[in-house]
């Protein structure tokens, strides 16, 4: 076992926040929770993997729509409670098929898009038959 | 009401997760979590003011060291779960004294410091008498 994985306090609920850092350009992708056996899987092949809370089960990102995130670095903070991932982002790591799930902010308190998606979900997943 | 405020789904404990980046370098600072109050002020006063779990309540950062963060942009994410603030942090952001709490990297399995600290926190919190 990685000094790392025995370093996290998991929660309650078995899980620890996970920050999705695209590693060259700094911007800030995701944040998204892992449970024990997706940090350890996630460390052992170099593929993010997460946990899904809605869908209760290991969640290895890009799966379905090809957009996998490649581990470059793990770190953690203080207190052991979130991971910093440092990535290399295939493509859209939001589901609305935007670069990143951050694409939304306060400019004088009109909640203003500041990026368009890079791929139509529709694609990204399949449309409805 | 701002639209971001609108916008944010509190969990089940009536907070929201909070990803700290220095607005100008790009450096993930911490995590920590917001109720509607410590979100509002947040947005009023320009000054991030976080809810302490640990004591339960309004968390002004750098009230006892100093080490403040001014709010520069607010985002938040497609699910409305995870607010991204950009920030000027002044001085240090970890309760270590160290600019960032993602101050330890997985290195080949070794859990590794990859920055020093700024401070020490005995000056920055007082020490005990």
């Amino acid at each position: 076992m990685t000094d790392l994985l025995a370093a996290v306090r998991f929660d309650s609920n078995g899980l620890v926040a996970a920050i999705a850092q695209q590693h060259d350009t700094h911007e800030v992708l995701m944040l998204a929770w892992m449970n024990r056996d997706s940090l350890a899987e996630t460390l052992a092949t170099g593929q993010v993997c997460y946990y899904s809370r809605s869908r209760r089960k290991l969640w290895r990102k890009g799966e379905t729509s090809g957009q996998t995130q490649r581990l470059i670095e793990a770190r953690i903070d203080c207190d052991g409670d979130t991971l910093l991932l440092l990535v290399d982002q295939h493509g859209a790591a939001c589901h609305t098929g935007q670069r990143s799930c951050f694409f939304r902010a306060d400019r004088d308190g009109t909640l203003t898009d500041i990026a368009a998606p890079l791929a139509d979900p529709a694609i990204l997943y399949g449309s409805p038959t």
